[in-house]
């Protein structure tokens, strides 16, 4: 795919770089390139004195050659002229007086080692050296070091197909998968709405049947609720194999989570309330969808640390999301049933209760992960 | 524009409910909908009876009516059938011997207040009240909850047209180029590659003046760096009222940039280096950008505590920004010159030593900005 359209898409393997980088020596600082051994010995009692021979121009080839007892007069990020090992800043120098040594020349007042002031032409990579590793998502600077490579177009994954089914349960169908279509977007897959089935447990198995081949994983908006639970659960189970990993997870909200594996495909049964099926699916289906596409890591949410307004009580063996409000460093909880959509859109984040826990006291430090 | 593309795209205003969410009254546990006031009293030792005449089903529309001395069987999410006014969870009931009290009758051994186990019909939102503010950056959740109230499209900001261009002397154009051009995306942007622009002061300010009705914001890349520093800063100068605000900021790498506003349109003239120019427009090209684009707030960036490897020195009065890789809880200094686009490339994230700081001792805690 051409470079400037891939942008968090996953490499599909090492890319090295064809020439070195950044490919010609170049100065850090504004100064003089000189030979570094015409520098030796020198001090601010006993400078040396160079015959400054020309200009280096920015993105300008040099012209110019320096030899004993020559400088050439550099602009950081200028490149360096043959014959020069080192640049000394332009602090360290000072035209000396036409009386003492004749027009054109400097004084330097302190010595450099060779390759001082000097970016080496394959600092930033040698040639054939990897310069970005495979399963990476691309971030701008990778895009950056690639195009500094002369790469204009990367191999990357697909992005990996996410079909999403509501059963005929669900209250308001559009809701749930409006929000996972986009959660799935986020996680680098592509949103499949596969439509509303019926209660019919045949009628699921079926739809699921005939999404399986072109699905790389599939979700089961309400698959997992009261009511068409154990018809989910059926369906997926005669999928294909292994079969159902888990039906259930010590996790509130989002217990009746059904997590299945049929002929390759990993499927998820998300409860029938939005809210638990929208934090279910940001915890386990996100960095899922993530890893299905190739991605060596599952990159981070962004977070912060704050103070908990008040105290959260937790039953232990089981993890609690809470969603919370953050202001002034301070995370607020904000309460409501699990049906309540509201509940996450006030919300600017959640924290998490580990299972061993039981409660959180008001005062303490907690991390909040924070909704984009 | 559709609600289903509208993801991360900017409200241009509030957005109300058109009628109340969720939209009818629905149970939040598995039980018998009741007359609250047939419970009153009841205990362990004194349990109620009640006849049960028939179940609602998820997702449809009760067809009975909950009368004195009645219950009907519910499903968590269930719509509530007219007359009930609570839920009783089946915990709290026995299904009665048919001995006692005849068939379908239960019994209830805990009493229920009005509006207990049920979300009332607009407990998400009332008719007519803002569920989502001006100037929000749509994140999964809200285009869910817009959903839920029928809202199929919605007003959005336009993407602010973001215009780059490179300036003669720029080594690698591309490689800063692409870079910017995906951050500027990230932020909402709409990035337009000016193209490079040669060494003539004169050709800069003539394209950037044929920019400047187009563009929401302008991006010259190596505008501010040694050679050509005050080439670009008189052109700018000359573009438009109010002009320049500063050239040169305490930060390192990125002291030589300049920002100016000219006839409305922020202009930010950024270091030769690529390394240099990408730390500056993160932090302050990338807000420009979110909040020129109508967003109310900037959203965070994703960032992670760790415990840092080593002493780093740094001068007061001066922003040190210093990319880091953080394993196992351990954020370790990338060093390079800045130049180096490899130091991006290879850091995970960034530290930044705040000005009033002389460094920072190694262990103690930081927080790590994370690269998406």
């Amino acid at each position: 795919m051409p470079l400037d359209v891939a942008l968090r898409r996953v490499t599909a393997g090492p890319v090295t770089a064809p020439h070195p980088l950044p490919g010609f020596a170049r100065s850090t600082v504004d100064g003089y390139a000189v030979r570094a051994a015409d520098t030796y010995g020198v001090s601010e009692g006993l400078p040396g004195y160079l015959t400054v021979t020309g200009a280096v121009r920015m993105g300008a080839a040099p012209d110019i050659t320096v030899s004993a007892g020559t400088a050439v007069s550099m602009p950081t990020g200028g490149a360096i002229p043959p014959g020069a090992d080192a640049v000394v800043m332009i602090e360290y120098t000072a035209e000396a007086l036409p009386a003492t040594t004749g027009p054109g020349t400097i004084e330097v007042v302190r010595p450099v080692a060779p390759g001082e002031g000097i970016v080496r032409a394959d600092e930033d990579a040698a040639e054939g050296q990897e310069i970005i590793g495979g399963g990476r998502r691309l971030r701008p600077q990778d895009l950056g070091m690639l195009a500094a490579a002369g790469v204009t177009s990367i191999r990357v994954h697909a992005r990996p197909v996410v079909t999403i089914f509501s059963t005929g349960d669900e209250v308001v169908p559009p809701a749930t998968a409006s929000a996972l279509a986009a959660l799935i977007a986020d996680a680098g897959g592509e949103p499949v709405l596969g439509g509303i089935v019926g209660d019919d447990p045949g009628a699921l198995e079926q739809v699921l049947r005939a999404a399986l081949p072109a699905s790389d994983v599939i979700v089961i908006s309400a698959g997992s609720s009261v009511g068409t639970r154990d018809e989910t659960a059926n369906a997926v189970a005669r999928l294909g194999t292994p079969g159902i990993w888990c039906h259930g997870l010590a996790i509130k909200p989002g217990k009746p989570t059904l997590l299945a594996e049929c002929s390759g495909v990993p499927v998820i049964g998300l409860p029938g309330n939005p809210r638990s099926a929208l934090v279910v699916f940001r915890l386990i289906g996100m960095p899922l969808v993530g890893l299905v596409g190739g991605a060596a890591t599952v990159p981070p949410e962004p977070s912060t640390q704050a103070r908990l307004s008040r105290d959260l009580a937790s039953a232990t063996g089981r993890l609690d999301v809470v969603q919370v409000t953050v202001s002034g460093g301070v995370a607020t909880p904000v309460f409501g049933v699990s049906a309540l959509l509201s509940v996450l859109t006030t919300a600017d984040g959640y924290i998490v209760i580990p299972e061993e826990a039981t409660g959180l006291d008001g005062g303490s430090q907690v991390t909040v992960t924070l909704y984009r």
